[in-house]
């Protein structure tokens, strides 16, 4: 399924902009970016509840946020870009 | 529908900044900020449409992306959220 994750965080202090270091970093080894803090990535159910525990590791749950939507299978047409960097379908095609 | 919008705007320029803060003011109309580039908003097919024109006349193509996501009308399943600020729910209750 396309799970798409988005987050927030606070980058006031050293340590908020190493977590959002951290958090991307985690999130391209599931999915493709495609905005800076957007990124669609293509799960199972176990490999969802793998990057969510491990970005809920990362983040200051007082200060940060994380957003996950679930998109099934069918999402090809659940997605619409206009604009600058087209997000690159990881399944192969662009996602125009 | 619920449909999700996110939004990368490149600031890098003063026209940059005044960019975004015209896409995020246009979809404060529409629905609810949730994160600081990502709105949620309740619209049928043709206010849908609206904010697609309005924000397609704001942003520049070349620089920066717009995305929208249709996560149809059973969307509460389909939203999860981890940590600081929680999105209200539109239609009244929160979604956490």
């Amino acid at each position: 399924m396309l799970v798409l994750i988005t987050y927030d965080v606070n980058t006031e202090t050293a340590a908020g902009r190493k977590r959002l270091h951290n958090v991307a970093k985690q999130c391209k080894n599931y999915g493709q970016r495609v905005q800076n803090s957007v990124f669609e990535c293509i799960l199972d159910a176990a490999k969802c509840r793998e990057v969510q525990n491990k970005l809920e590791g990362i983040i200051d749950k007082k200060k940060d946020s994380l957003r996950f939507y679930y998109l099934g299978d069918n999402y090809r047409s659940k997605v619409e870009h206009i604009g600058a960097k087209p997000g690159v379908d990881i399944e192969g095609t662009l996602i125009l």
